[in-house]
Order: structure tokens, then C-alpha cells, then sequence
């Protein structure tokens, strides 16, 4: 078992991984990028990460890459690791050219990705739930790509760990809630649940996606809706869904309890019901 | 006469300088930079691109890294380059760590710069102006902080190359006029500049600085105020500052003509002045 990267076909150590310093990635921030993780030696989901990853590159015009070439390089790099609950963080940026905000005519796309155990919640989070405070949202204006634009989700999570809390909600200027600094916002109001549509102002989760499928297979009520700030401190639970949070509970808001300050009867069904789709 | 790069204290020919992908820089866009250029072999306003640097750096809350150390190595580049007529650009990122959103405790910012010879906007942009179109601005809430978070920049530039013309002026929703994807925005009319008033939403240029200083000298009238996209379209001049747009006329936006659609006088003045004051 051994954590590795791979740059554009080469795998090796991680600290002897490197990219050329006018790597558009570094200087613009032009660059997308997911994050997979593995249940007992299977990737979860790997189409769907494809599937949003071919997505963010058309977002942004980049030159199309094979499918296939980069499921077969994910795979390689997930066997050669051995690692039974890995987290591979792929990027792929436009390429390397002189430093100009055009886009350059003749670069290739530059595909890097690190291979690691998965850094799980702390358990307690599981038992107790976690707690969370909210900020302005500062983002640029297009969440829905998965780039590595992520200064402003830095700096809340940051901002976050500061004020003794797990993480930072962000909230438009017009008080819409919009999503965390790495994953979903879904509120539960009186046995419904309740999320952000998909716009350009947040990430469309693959585990909130899977999410609202197991809602429906159970026949729960889902609202993809606007919710303002208000209505997430009166929510009786709120959660966070994503890749490595899965479904985590924030029991505590800004200071305030949420509901009864404890972990929610569909935060746990629908954890429950995530794990058993894993088949973990 | 050579176009060199630095990495962390070393000088190296550019295609052999490269940075970890953990790099923040590369994985948040968590890094700040400047671009300083020389005329005749003296480096314009250094001092100011340091100020502005420090502040950038303080703003991200950065370790705090020797400015004198900074000068140095920045006065050494340009030395060993030999270019008369040089553009450094300056890039610091807050370090290398395993992929977090939250800042790494124990990182050292990465420091990196490229020294070549500056790309001189066409010569007839100077004679006859360029055009421009207008774009919404999706770029984050801290334009203020000269960060690589550059995206929305990029493709509002290539958008304006798409359309045919020279650059994009960013619009907020509400109808304010920001700046370009690179310079900051000037208007004239009826004798008055107005300009966007140093807030989160735009940078403070140091040709913008520089201009407004030469305002004051020549009594100039100047209104750092909010203006809307039909003051834009109606002002007498339009003209974007910045260290390699100098003073550039724009003379046409979303296809309609600004004043007679020629350079301006107070253009004509301002550049001529600028270039006075730089010595060229």
C-alpha cells in the first residue's frame, strides 16, 4: 500500500511529483478536477466523476480528452497503490504556455492526480454531528463547474476552524443558502427535505445526486428549491452531503441549535441508506 | 539578453522551472502575484508593486517574507535577464501541503518569477484606440487582492477575442461598470474623469495610482465614483490603465462608438504624461 502521483502517463512519488511553473493551473487557476474515493478496493461512482469532469472541461473550452484513457489511468494508478479506501484527487489543466489570459492555441492539457488513503470524518462527527457557522458567499459566479477557483472556499473553511466549528455555509448577499466549503446543503422541514436547485451557484454533487435518487426510491418528499437563512436555522435537521462527508449532520449553526441539537431521524436514514448503496 | 526564471532562490532557463503539484497555487489558486516592467533598464514603480504585494500576501494571511529578500531577488532576475525593456511577473503561493482546503500550519510560501521581454500591445492601438465589448462580471468577491483567481478573467478575454475585438469590461448584475480583464476602467466626459472607487470589486492599479497623482498635478477634475453601463456608452473617452496597457484608448464597445470614435485629448494628455513621468 503506498500513495502515489501521476503526471500525464508517469506515476511516482507524490514529493517528486511536479508541474512547469507556467502551468495555466498555477497562474490562472484554469484548471477542473474531482475527487473519487474507493469502498473495499472499488471505486464509488467513477462514471458519474466522468461523466461531471467531461462537463467542467467543455465548460470551459478545453480540448477534449479519450474517456477511456482516463478511466484506464485512474484505475492503473488505484492498483498500483493498493490502497482498499483511496481518495484520487485528479487534475487537468489547459495546459502550459507564456503567461497571457487568452487561451493558448496549441497547449495539451496537463493531467495530474494523487492517490491516498481517504482522510475520514473524526467519529464523533458520526455519533454527535458536527457544527458549522455561515458566511457571505465570495465565489465567482460559476460553482457549478468543479475548478480549482477555491480561494473563497479556502478562506471560509479557514475562517471556519477559527471560530471552533466543522465548516462554513455559504449564504448569497440576498441571504439564499447556497452550499458548504466542499459539499451539499439539504435542510428537512417537517419530513420534507429541502436543497438548492442546480444553478450556476453550486457544485452538482454526485452524492447528492444519489441522495435524492434513494429519496425517491423511498418515496421521501425532496424540494429543490431556495432557501434563505432563516429557514436553515428553523430547519429540524440540516446536513451535508459529498464524496467524503457523505451524509454528515450539523447539529449547531452560527451558535444556535438546530432542532433539538441533535443527530435527526432522516439524516440517519438516508446515511444508512447511502452506506447500503455503497455496499459498504 | 535572456528570459529566465526563479524558483525559490535559484535562476534556471523557464522550460526547466517547475513547482509540486500540492502546490496551492495549483490545487486553490491560493497564491498572489505582480507583474512589474522596466523601460530603458529601470523597473517602474517597484516600491508600489511591493506595497501592493505585501498587502495581497497580508490580506490571505500569508507568513510574512522579507521585503528587502523580495527586492533582491526580483533586482537579481532583471540583472541576470540583460532586458531592457523586461515584464517580471511574481508569483507567491502559500505552499506546499497534501491537498486540505484548510491553510497548512507548517508550509513555506513558494516564491517564483519569470523575467522576459514585455509584449508590447500593437502599435496601432495607439494611433487609432481599441475596441472592447462588455461582459457580466462572475469573478469572485475579492478583486481587490491580486490573486490567481483568474478564470472568469481568462474567458471574458477570450470571449472578446471570439468577438473580434481587443478586451472585455466587466459589468456587475446591477448595471456597474468594474474594469477590464487586466486594466483598470477610466471614462471622460464633459471634461471630468470618472472612475470606479477603490473597493472589493476592483484592483488598485498602479498606473490607475500613477494618473490619478498627474490628475492632481494638472487640476485635473477626477470623480472616483460608481458609473453604469450607459455612462459608459455615453462618455466622450474611454481608456483602460494599467503596467502594459499604459493609457489605451477604447473607441468602440458592444459595437457602438465612444465620442467621435477617436482617441480623445485628455487620452492623448494623460499617456503622453505617463510617459513623461516614467522617463520613456
Amino acid at each position: 500500500m503506498q500513495e502515489l502521483a501521476f503526471v500525464n502517463g508517469e506515476i511516482m512519488p507524490i514529493d517528486e511529483a511536479k508541474v512547469p511553473i507556467e502551468d495555466r493551473g498555477y497562474n490562472f487557476g484554469d484548471a477542473v478536477y474531482e475527487y473519487i474515493a474507493s469502498y473495499q478496493g472499488k471505486l464509488f461512482c467513477l462514471e458519474e466523476h466522468l461523466d461531471r469532469l467531461e462537463r467542467s472541461m467543455a465548460a470551459l473550452s478545453f480540448p477534449k480528452m479519450s474517456r477511456d484513457k482516463i478511466r484506464e489511468a485512474i484505475l492503473e494508478l488505484f492498483d498500483q497503490s493498493g490502497i482498499e479506501r483511496a481518495g484520487i484527487y485528479l487534475q487537468i489543466s489547459r495546459g502550459v504556455a507564456p503567461r497571457d489570459h487568452a487561451y493558448p492555441e496549441d497547449a495539451q492539457p496537463q493531467f495530474m492526480m494523487t492517490v491516498r488513503p481517504v482522510h475520514e470524518k473524526p467519529p464523533e462527527f458520526r455519533h454527535q454531528g458536527a457544527t458549522a457557522i455561515t458566511v457571505t458567499d465570495q465565489r465567482w459566479g460559476r460553482c457549478d463547474v468543479k475548478t480549482v477557483q477555491l480561494l473563497a472556499n479556502a478562506m471560509a473553511k479557514q475562517q471556519a476552524l477559527q471560530a471552533g466549528v466543522f465548516d462554513a455555509i455559504f449564504v448569497s448577499e440576498d441571504g439564499v443558502v447556497r452550499e458548504a466549503t466542499s459539499s451539499n446543503v439539504i435542510i428537512a422541514k417537517d419530513g420534507r427535505l429541502i436543497t438548492h436547485p442546480l444553478t450556476e451557484h453550486i457544485l452538482p454533487g454526485i452524492t447528492r445526486h444519489v441522495l435524492l435518487e434513494i429519496c425517491a426510491e423511498r418515496s421521501l418528499p425532496v424540494e429543490e428549491r431556495f432557501f434563505d437563512l432563516d429557514a436553515l436555522y428553523a430547519a429540524d435537521e440540516v446536513f451535508l452531503t459529498g464524496t467524503v462527508t457523505e451524509v454528515l449532520p450539523i447539529v449547531s449553526i452560527d451558535g444556535r441549535s438546530i432542532g433539538d441539537g441533535k443527530i435527526g431521524p432522516l439524516a440517519r436514514e438516508l446515511y444508512q441508506a447511502l452506506l447500503e448503496k455503497i455496499g459498504a
